[in-house]
């Protein structure tokens, strides 16, 4: 962009931010507001305050500073969730929460030991790299000797029942690449992450004495992406590790070249006994409802090979920051307003969970839970699973999301963590609905750290969800 | 994420890809599309077809990677031009142009020589950093002895008149802060770019001996962001520099501290004979009406202390994509489909000057003109300069472009190199309008780098720009 083009963009803002001048310059200019406004019109004034407060004050990349590079990895039952825990409720303090508290649960206890390795194994005299890996999360490991074996490539689980027979004594390869022909990359996610979830198990029951996943990834670079995978208990647990791209390409065409060829891989994860962990949780009390709650919320647990960046700091700091701009502007939900920083999302969901469970127990009414799960990318829209007359309601609201980029509100959907507390009591849920195009850049991934988080795409998705929350407290 | 979201994930995709299954399945089937759909449903198709080719098959992000890395900066009449020059005819040939050639024009040739320099003199013994500063373009250089003067630091025009006695033998400070509540970031541009267009001669008016311009970002960084200014010949023409965010913070507090602090400057830049430059053209020839004309462009040239990645190497290499996407997938243009690689936007606009004085002395009928020069983020709409009619074939659209997260077609504008087509024989024109939050982190600056762009953003750009082309060519 040539600087002779700004004539040309202020007269844009002349014609676009019409929207802007028409309802805050007479804030501005401390005129009053004509008392008979639309409510519309009313709400397109809060919601220009919330989006001034939060792109002029907010705390919320701050507060993922400290939590990314003073905390950094903190997987549940780690030290840095201790640590992180300690960060949340000091952050949800100086919010301005009126009460925080820690919330135990039992949380499953993972820890990678010594990071993995793994090679080729060749007769050619060539050197060959290690290989690029990451031990799967609730994997166990190989054993001191590791596993040597030659690899069994596959790239679908009809492929994996049409050669059983082969797959004895073997590593099995799942090399399914991540499909780049959905527009959301979640798509993406959805059809390759069954590998990794379940792969293991599908081939050991076939005899397979360890797994390789192609990452759930279409970076452009060689990271693993690790995430949480189960095993079946009908069959013998045997180690399972992500790949990066470049290598999984690479082991793929050695094994065309070379068919002779081994990998020895050695993994030194264990699973330990169950620990307790804690729901971070900071409440604005109802002025009108106190007994009644709005849940937002992300998880503070991340993967420990990572700052747990965009999964999920950035959720933990936009939730806070719902409640600190609320505070600033002064506005006082009608229902109590809880921040909820999960326990254990990542290889568990054991906070969820506690949180439901709790929920059901007491009998808590719960009018709204919203999650933010998805990256701290710039806001389209919410993935809502509520009825159908608060999504008619939802739907009314969309020309005042508009001015922000906001936009869909179509996919069904809602976050992990809350998906827990709707499928114990019912209660309506969304998710914040970033764009996704990067996520999978990073996910799970060591690349998942503070600086690929960007200041302004992180605070228009705070803004996004403290709208969305001042409208649904009054609405539904 | 956690894996066990998959289910609930693949859900989604059942629910919200029913557009793709309905189109698409089909044709993967091998079935034949009934005979009956709608335009709109064989539009659809296309599109489909045409994000497929893109997020599979592009060459977008490799042309990208060549042009950045291997011939980098590169300013109108400089050897980096040359280069870039070379690179555009071949890419063009290996998209698959019939014909490519070179448009010559008279372009600037400024120069920044070594690089500048920039440090805080006082009568304290503390250290102070150099201050991190560029000189702005087609600025004059200080000379060899620099300067060396108070500052006057200004945050407005009105404060400068109001201050003009002031102004004499000082250094001015304009530290006007980009306004971080313009949800288009290009809004805040054209609010503060002013100080760096104009601001040297307001200043020299006023007997300023040179000037210091707080960048046009809100990055987190201290990168200076260059661009464009202009002398009015009516002044001295005195040396202007940007400075970054964090210097310019400091600056601005070490003066209050100390008045008696002076800043010494030196810039060694100047502006030689104009030299000669090119477009770099290539068509795909009209099947129907070969003597019309729709382009699609971007610009070449780039400052020279940065790859010109964002700014504009993404444009020129979508446009050249879509030309190959349409190769690719045998669509054959009613009109010629010319791709413009234009010589100089960044301080002259004398490639899009050029390209329209040509085509208004050849009588050319020129039915649309497309740019892509707001950086190769996911795309949300276009800008869009056309009759009422042609608007409302757009918004018909709509439906088309949604699924692919298009829905932004309200604003007017387009780009500075079509512009001056628009303004020569009003060609109806449109620019892509992706998402503007990262773009004033890098623009201008050294961090403008093939690194911060990321392949599928740029192919969804790419994607947009085809789509929108196809449907005008049949329509406008």
């Amino acid at each position: 962009m040539l600087f002779v083009g700004w004539g040309q963009l202020i007269s844009f803002i002349a014609q676009t931010d019409r929207f802007m001048r028409k309802y805050l310059l007479p804030i501005f200019l401390g005129c009053a507001v004509p008392a008979l406004v639309s409510a519309q019109q009313q709400d397109s004034v809060i919601f220009r305050q919330i989006a001034d407060e939060v792109l002029t004050h907010s705390t919320a990349y701050d507060n993922l500073r400290v939590l990314t590079k003073e905390v950094g990895g903190r997987l549940a039952g780690s030290p840095g969730m201790v640590k992180a825990e300690h960060w949340g409720v000091a952050a949800l303090k100086a919010a301005g929460a009126d009460t925080v508290y820690l919330q135990a649960c039992m949380v499953p206890h993972w820890v990678r030991g010594a990071r993995e390795e793994a090679r080729i194994i060749s007769k050619r005299r060539d050197y060959t790299p290690p290989l690029n890996v990451l031990a799967l999360g609730n994997s166990v490991g190989s054993g001191e000797g590791g596993v040597t074996a030659p690899v069994l490539e596959i790239s679908s689980y009809e492929e994996l029942e049409a050669r059983k027979d082969e797959v004895k004594g073997k590593i099995v390869f799942y090399n399914y690449p991540f499909n780049p022909k959905f527009i959301k990359t979640f798509h993406s996610y959805g059809d390759a992450v069954k590998f990794r979830g379940s792969g293991a198990s599908r081939a050991s029951k076939y005899g397979a004495l360890a797994v390789i996943v192609r990452s759930m990834s279409h970076g452009a670079n060689n990271e693993p992406h690790t995430g949480a995978m189960q095993y079946d208990t009908a069959y013998p647990r045997i180690p399972a590790v992500a790949i990066g791209l470049q290598d999984a390409d690479r082991l793929s065409q050695r094994i065309k070249d070379e068919p002779s060829a081994q990998v020895f891989l050695r993994t030194n994860c264990r699973m330990l006994a169950d620990t307790i962990g804690h729901n971070v949780i900071g409440e604005l009390k109802g002025s009108k409802y106190p007994d009644q709650y709005l849940t937002v919320g992300g998880h503070l647990d991340s993967w420990d090979v990572a700052e747990g960046a965009h999964d999920d700091g950035t959720g933990c700091v936009q939730s806070i920051e719902v409640l600190r701009t609320f505070k600033a502007l002064g506005i006082k939900p009608e229902r109590t307003l809880r921040v909820v920083l999960f326990a254990n999302e990542e290889n568990g969901t054991r906070g969820g969970k506690k949180y439901a469970q709790v929920a059901k127990e007491r009998g808590e009414k719960h009018i709204f839970a919203l999650e933010s799960d998805a990256g701290g990318f710039t806001p389209r829209g919410f993935m809502m699973t509520m009825s159908d007359e608060q999504r008619a309601k939802v739907n009314a609201w969309r020309p005042l999301f508009l001015p922000y980029g906001i936009y869909d509100f179509d996919e069904p959907g809602g976050g992990v963590d809350v998906g827990q507390l709707n499928a114990a009591i019912g209660a309506p849920m969304a998710e914040l609905s970033p764009d996704s195009q990067r996520y999978f850049d990073i996910h799970h991934a060591p690349n998942d750290v503070f600086e690929n988080v960007n200041k302004r795409e992180l605070e228009l998705g705070a803004f996004a969800m403290a709208a969305l929350l001042y409208m649904v407290d009054k609405s539904f």
